[in-house]
């Protein structure tokens, strides 16, 4: 099973930890553009692919489908920006478990991200960590001595390291505490965003956390600082859980009502399935709702979601016909051992 | 099972059928308000209950538990002001059946009421010509050579007959012809009103059909003249119904996204509950919905009302408490078989 449909460490708040650095290449230009200049980068890419390991292949994002490259931005694994702008100059390199992936002549040369289920940030960032080391000793990174690893955007620069950390707070977001946490964490250089929608009116209740800075602190210091943060926000969020939980029934009745809605519906838009899940992931990680597993949420997160939905029925589907699809898919789920 | 939990003739739209006549006895004063004019008539009554027949027992109001009289208002076989107002001197005639109740000491000495499952206007008002004819023999009914049966409210005289049936109107409603209808019906001497919440904007969808006129054209005139009505109702419900049907998933929906709410939620209002139920009902009579049966929707009607779901929980319940009550007993009949 792929890691995005996995429960993980903490997983009750924390969805996915993902790391990504920026890394370029001595020798190449930034930013390219050149026909030959791209197919020298993917060439020598393409040439140490076997040394590299991982069981990483290679692809052009224009032989990709869409519907696959959308399903892979909807997975958070490709960013939207890169299959939208990047289609014609673009590559990756992916393995089966999608565990790790690499973003080639996206902003940078190489975007090097490796992701993990749950919250487990030293374990994410020890594999980068290794393949990064592996990279750079096959590839040849452009670093100066005084800026650390070279990028194409100055805020990148240093460890080119972006951490970051999914979190459902449907619990902060119910006891109206949400605001408070946007506010605090803004002073520790740490930045929190909703998935879907805009910041803290996010839809469905999942936000990113991740870290502002990447020069003048080192990668394990990003780490633990982002580390403790997210930790205090788990906290906050189990509290406000156990001060929902209080008062039992309406929280279970308010679960069971999106469940029962969830598993009866004949057709549903993303939207609302996306804050129907939540109710019902709050619900299985309070162990309120005993009919699905947790692992079962995930799935149904990134099967519900258009291009995953298609791809799941090996066919397109105009708006509203997804909109049945998308009901079917998640009886289909729920009724599945 | 009685009437009201059972499905009748034309049961996906006319729910029950009610015949009423109003009478007095000779010899006694209209309006009955002397405690010992009061004594001689239920006396009277008493003294010839075996030659009446029916099952019926006798009871005084007084002598009822409120939550058992309020459950016999909630199923329409006592009038809230008969329970209400004339808690001291009224008393009532019952079979273990229910279908038949004569009120005694309401408006009338007597008012003699016969119901039905479904749309059955003739034998209903067969039974109830029956019973009638014994009790005037046995008890002596006050009548006008031009007037015919006299009775406390002019509006009453005459054949002292009220003829309703009850009737489910979703279709007219989500299709928004049901003005029209209301404004139709009254040109025919036929009166409509909601049974919950105010005529057309009744909650649920249901309601009454009867007779405005009583005097001057006989039992069976007034009983095929609402015949007609209604069964002209029907029919433009169940076009109305046709239309809906025509977007089935957006109306499989409707009646599933209803079904789902009511199985699982842990709390629910009695106002919410009849309106998820017009859609369940709706559901179960166009096929769609196939885990239920009708009569179960009628059981549900019945035993989600404050005083019957005390009733079947032997219990009284502050309202906050009803709620959680009624979304239990409502999973309980939804999975029994």
């Amino acid at each position: 099973m792929n890691w995005y449909m996995q429960s993980g460490n903490k997983s009750d708040v924390a969805i996915s930890t993902r790391i990504r650095f920026a890394r370029n290449l001595n020798g190449f230009k930034f930013n390219l553009n050149e026909k030959q200049d791209i197919e020298k980068l993917e060439n020598k890419i393409k040439d140490n692919l076997y040394g590299i390991g991982y069981g990483l292949k290679f692809f052009k994002l224009k032989d990709m489908d869409n519907i696959t490259k959308m399903s892979l931005v909807e997975k958070n694994i490709l960013s939207p920006e890169f299959v939208l702008k990047k289609n014609d100059i673009g590559s990756i390199l992916i393995n089966d478990e999608e565990n790790i992936c690499i973003m080639i002549n996206e902003e940078d040369h190489l975007r090097i991200q490796v992701f993990s289920a749950g919250f487990d940030l030293e374990n994410t960032l020890n594999l980068a960590i290794e393949l990064d080391e592996k990279l750079g000793k096959t590839l040849g990174y452009a670093v100066s001595k005084q800026y650390g690893y070279l990028t194409q955007s100055p805020s990148d620069c240093g460890t080119g390291l972006r951490a970051s950390v999914m979190v459902h707070l449907p619990g902060l977001k119910l006891t109206e505490n949400i605001e408070k946490v946007f506010h605090a964490i803004g002073n520790f250089g740490i930045n929190i965003r909703g998935i879907y929608g805009e910041n803290s009116k996010s839809i469905g209740d999942i936000f990113q956390i991740s870290n502002e800075q990447s020069l003048g602190i080192s990668e394990k210091e990003i780490v633990k600082n982002l580390k403790v943060i997210v930790e205090k926000i788990i906290n906050q969020e189990r509290s406000a859980r156990k001060l929902l939980g209080k008062n039992t029934i309406d929280l279970e009745d308010k679960v069971y009502r999106s469940y029962g809605l969830l598993s009866n519906c004949r057709k549903i838009s993303l939207n609302e399935s996306l804050e129907l899940l939540s109710d019902v992931k709050l619900g299985v990680d309070l162990g309120i709702l005993k009919e699905i597993s947790d692992s079962k949420v995930q799935k149904l997160y990134i099967l519900t979601k258009p291009a995953n939905l298609q791809k799941y029925f090996g066919n397109t589907f105009e708006t509203i016909e997804r909109d049945y699809k998308r009901a079917d898919l998640i009886k289909r789920i729920l009724i599945e051992r």
